[in-house]
């Protein structure tokens, strides 16, 4: 066996299909992240020129190098051990890059963490992007289904079990609704990432102090105002470098994400079971053992996603407890859980948007499936049709009896009552099952 | 030692200080969460009754015995593990329980998760009623503290050093941010509680069927719609058994409220450190082994389920993926982990507002802090002071030599710099921490 | 709607069927609790009169009063929150109830979490001798299951398809394995659990002070061994109010046991599926709506409480990051956690070693599933017996369209190869699953 | 702003400095893993090789191709996105590449999760070495600091606040104590690693269907032995496909080692607090704000890998709950979530190492702090004295007043006591400190 040799740091994303060369991976990786780094000091670099705190030259001197493709990632990663962060060893390179007569406005002013937060939010805003954009093609290939489906009839199934029967367009409206609640929270979310300034300890001294002419009490203010048009992100009431609901949130509505994806894939997951073959995935995956075998490999991705969420969403909300002015760990936990939760988010929402775009529904194996209990599936409504007419205990017993008569001798319910009438077609106990769906589909993404 | 005696299940709040005795112990105890079942069963029964479904004196003669106090709760959750459900019981004593004339009509049509789910929804919207109101008091309390603490200076502190300074004003209202974001949260969630109704699996099917009258498709939709108002509660667009939002939401609401409470703790758990000593809490707690000493014991519970919550949050994010039209496992774990949720909230909130009405601030003490390292903690302003004089590589190497002698010598650091003229006096550094406070101020919880 | 009463602050486990009622709710309930704290703190006065530090007749005059019976739990819990904890209170009660000629012997020397921390060990001892049993019970019914189905055939499935054939008793052994892992790990864990003293910061100094005699340098230690013997558990090497290596191991072993409880349950739940049937519960639970349905209600209760264990064992281990000599909310966190881990893992061993017992296995449903796929579950045995024969390409492409037309056509494997010589019988492609069988009966209970 | 390229996927450590160019690193990352697998393969051919299964010279041919540096990692990666796994593509490639009159012989038998598991397997071995030799650097830097302050008096703190004298030896020798315990539980699970065989459902079939000669009924488990020789990895009982045992004790043992790391690195963060000053970092980090500032990093960053191990192994945990012979999803999430404990482990594990030989000790501030209290921190000790002498009631009551006067008029508590005796020097009240340290160094790592 042969040792590792130096390039084994790396991710690409072998173990992690769900996501591999996908737009999330790419949003999130470190190349893209230096990136909004960059993008963060030259942003604020142009603020600072806006309000007379710097030259405008400076600005555009910073602009001119702020390329990540310059910059050596594995050399600022291992430094930025020396100091914890990146933005440190990032300014240093960036400071001998740029032209020396502007070298004294970089960074200047700034603390790391508004660096790396800045860049965190601006990474997440651009990663959302397309994950709002799979997840209205996912809600519309669901609306198709929906509709599609409206009354096509199908067990319904609890504990594993044959209940009452439903229609496959109810399923469809179900898993449409929750996929329209996580779009909502998402798309909430992105439209309040703020960007982040607060200096040394959040009090934007050192702008004030750099002022060239007297600065009002207000100067950081109007600066953070100016910071976040410069960004495109939302300016907020405060800095917040301890007050971390821009990442709690960010957590909460990607682990909603993926529990949404997550209750899609289980329904897939099930109902393409070899017993059951109601669905199958458009594309099914293989097996390295069995040439045969198809598997339901999108949901099987994306099954696996909602279980990694949860707990990375634990980790964002357990940073909301930030001591002091920074605190001296939980901000650093937040930064690689925060990239995994956004990509792994981003590759189950585009594997589930094809995923719903390929689904191959069998309707006649579900309506096969309706009589697979002989009639049991609708014991609810016989027991409700001959109660008026035999009393509730006889009723019961009589349908006692039935049932397991047909169940023994495998025989429809029908026969087994004999020459009582009841209605046994499933077909015919769908309740409001397709008002249902036309309810649901009358609704729409929040604009 | 003696052997456990048949009362030892029983869990009063022994090992939870936190929430023992208070609001949100009573309102999501087994007997309130009994009285919410009944609650849910009568005002099905009404709804049902207003659609002309059942009659009214059906919904009186349930309405009569629907006291939770008049049930056996030990033995109602011992009969819950036959079924799985303490619903199932319940409806068989509610059954004997009630006029014989009428007792056909009591959970006519609905599922037992109709029943639990709507009870849940009614123990969460009473348990945030009374936390709601301790937030706002909180924030009230932290608005009084911002505004009078506005300028009030103190050593800023990242990775547990001084870095710069700030005003305890900041911090203030920092902390109210928080908890105004918390609120905000936790009213939306409250006020988008729904109502639970489907029956067996969703599609309502049998209270069409037990109709006497010709029910028209959308008759479930209707009856949805009167128990909505009958509880109190939201009309959902769809029976929501497998498509867990409101449980979801609620996990989260509450976890970011214990980690904004959570960080409001930690800084007061930091501040009272007898070596800092800048906070005490208004009456601190004994210690067995140590009669003189007084602990901060209101901080530490709050901390304490600030580190429950995210876990808790993660399991019912968890739920998110449930299977067909009910699932087996993922609603059972939602019961007793939404509960917790609930009460620890509820008691931390409680007692922080508690806390944060009764701190004591030796803004003294602060002033003294600020002269600990001798200078240090405005190395950044002098740094900024004497760039301009003496050029940046000049005015770094003075300045480290004066902040060496300063700490070696224990000498102010304006003693070290000798003649060179610099403002060290860390009070005149607050860039615009106050100027941020007032803006702070302005925001109020959202309608 | 009524309002809550002050009742209902009681938990009895009405939202928490699997363990209500049971040996593991008694075992750790708060009057269980209540008698641990006292039994600890007359060990400690007896351990101290064995070393002549106090005398043996106030170790009896505590003892004589230490009934957990005689204490107001309410109460207690109420003025828990004082001091955060409820020892303090206790002591008070304790030393006012017992014989005033000893009353300042009890609990002298001592700390609160001394107490706390003991009671817990004693609580987590006397709650694992019963799941032990239990694990016990199980791994012999599952032996059983195992020998018996040591060859009964039946599909092997992954991602939810049909692979290739296995046996239920390969099935089987491996559930006994995994519990035995489980048992294996809880007894580890029983066999360490040790007794905790260290006076107000972990030094034992008081206990030198308060020695009558002139006390050795190692007295406390001496007092720790002589501590442990009295109460049963280990002496550990050093107090360990900050080292919370107990607590995690406990939080670990004990989400294991709900994890390899879980899959279990999750076979039972998969297999005994509508369409699947394999497998029944012995004696199932019923619905509310639907009365001829049969639930798997003990598989869903252990499976719901598969999904909490993780959270709970993920605050257990998260307590390790204690700091100082005792912390401010990572103990105090633990408490109500751990119980609530020994509870619920307590109830699904127990549920779970029931259905073992009781588990109803249909091996004729299982042969008729092997045959569900018209022999594409022994396509792997088929390709490889025809590749001497055709070569690898054709005989590939000879079965892709053997298994084609067996599937479309809905006949068997056997028949579409026509002449082809191949053995299509599913139980005759085990492989060594009798083997392994065998293999894994051999191992027992680590003793 | 620049739109992020191609390469924008890899991740290289820059947002996980714990991590980043170490060796945990580099042996988890996608070409260690990738390496890994292909082992694997090799393993598994010359284990059929040994047993007849496969000539010699066919294991020859794969080992001679068997280079992760001659695989596109990307390439694989994606294609992964078909099957689910990378083993499918890999083996396609591995195929065309070997001599191909041994083609067929590659991968013959097994199942994808066969070559995953053991890959996963050996990168966890490879990965624990230098982790566990890191904790042995460790431990003996420790035990160094414990004997050199055996005797060396500070505040023993308790919820921040001082409570009695301790010695920073026996602080050290608890952080020791700690990371024993997580080295004995590392080393214990490196030493159970098992490998993966099963083929496609467990039953090793294929292995005995592709048998030249007539097959044993126990051929599987000789070839399962066989390659655990190869592997140098441990023979299961059975196939462990969904019996993850192996997965649940590296994830408790991983978040076991990161909160015993958390419990130093909390400990250090707290005394480097600039107000506290006991401890510092030997070469501390930068701020790029504040050039004089000297930031506890190590630290920070051990800190931070402590919040997310709990929540990875809890998915870790979770994946226990693995359905029939594959489970679709619980599998899948473990990949990327292993991989991360593992590289935090060991990035934390080396931080660590090198904090604690570099950790500079201030025992004269030490002793400066014990007075910060005027005595308080003795006031225990004092309590105790007096009782003999004044009667419990009165020696209480005159502490009570002296301490308050200590403390109002910062005078020691001995003026404050006036004519009454009472020794208040707390270098005299460490109780058994020292003779703790000496029983705590006579532990060693469990060979």
């Amino acid at each position: 066996m042969t040792s590792p040799d130096p390039t084994d740091g790396v991710d690409v994303g072998l173990l992690s299909a769900v996501r591999a060369g996908g737009t999330a991976e790419a949003a999130t990786g470190d190349r893209a992240f230096l990136q909004a780094l960059l993008d963060a000091e030259v942003a604020l670099t142009r603020a600072q020129a806006t309000l007379g705190l710097a030259p405008v030259s400076a600005a555009d001197a910073l602009a001119a190098v702020a390329d990540a493709s310059s910059f050596d990632l594995r050399d600022l990663a291992q430094r930025a051990r020396t100091d914890g962060n990146p933005v440190i060893p990032l300014v240093a390179d960036l400071t001998r890059a740029v032209d020396p007569a502007f070298a004294a406005y970089t960074h200047r002013g700034a603390t790391s963490q508004d660096i790396m937060d800045t860049a965190a939010m601006l990474v997440a805003f651009r990663t959302l992007e397309p994950m709002l954009s799979d997840l209205d093609n996912m809600t519309a290939a669901l609306a198709l289904l929906t509709a599609a489906h409206r009354g096509t009839p199908m067990p319904g199934r609890t504990f594993g079990q044959h209940a009452v029967p439903t229609t496959f367009g109810l399923k469809a409206a179900g898993w449409r609704a929750l996929i329209l609640d996580a779009r909502d929270r998402l798309a909430a979310v992105q439209a309040t990432l703020p960007v982040q300034l607060g200096g040394a300890a959040g009090t934007l001294a050192a702008f004030h102090a750099y002022s060239p002419h007297p600065a009002p009490p207000d100067l950081g203010i109007r600066l953070l105002d100016e910071y976040a048009k410069q960004t495109g992100l939302v300016s907020p009431l405060l800095p917040w470098h301890t007050l971390r609901t821009p990442i709690a949130d960010l957590g909460t509505a990607l682990a909603f994400t993926t529990g949404a994806l997550g209750k899609f894939a289980a329904d897939v997951l099930t109902l393409s079971r070899t017993e059951i073959a109601e669905i199958t995935e458009g594309a099914a995956g293989g097996s390295s053992a069995m040439p045969h075998k198809r598997n339901p490999v999108r949901a099987t991705l994306i099954a696996a996603t909602a279980r990694q969420l949860p707990a990375l969403a634990s980790v964002l909300l357990g940073g909301l407890v930030a001591e002091d002015e920074r605190p001296a760990g939980a901000w650093h936990a937040e930064w690689q859980t925060l990239r995994e939760a956004l990509r792994l988010t981003g590759g189950a929402t585009h594997t589930a948007a094809d995923l719903a775009a390929n689904l191959v529904v069998d309707s006649d194996r579900m309506r096969a499936n309706l009589n697979l209990t002989n009639g049991l599936i609708v014991a609810e409504r016989v027991a409700i049709d001959l109660t008026p007419q035999l009393g509730r205990a006889e009723a019961r017993a009589l349908l006692d009896d039935a049932t397991r008569r047909a169940a023994a001798d495998r025989i429809p319910l029908a026969e087994a009552l004999g020459d009582i009438a009841a209605d046994t077609d499933p077909t015919r106990y769908l309740g409001c099952a397709p008002a249902l769906v036309d309810a649901a589909l009358t609704r729409q993404a929040t604009p």
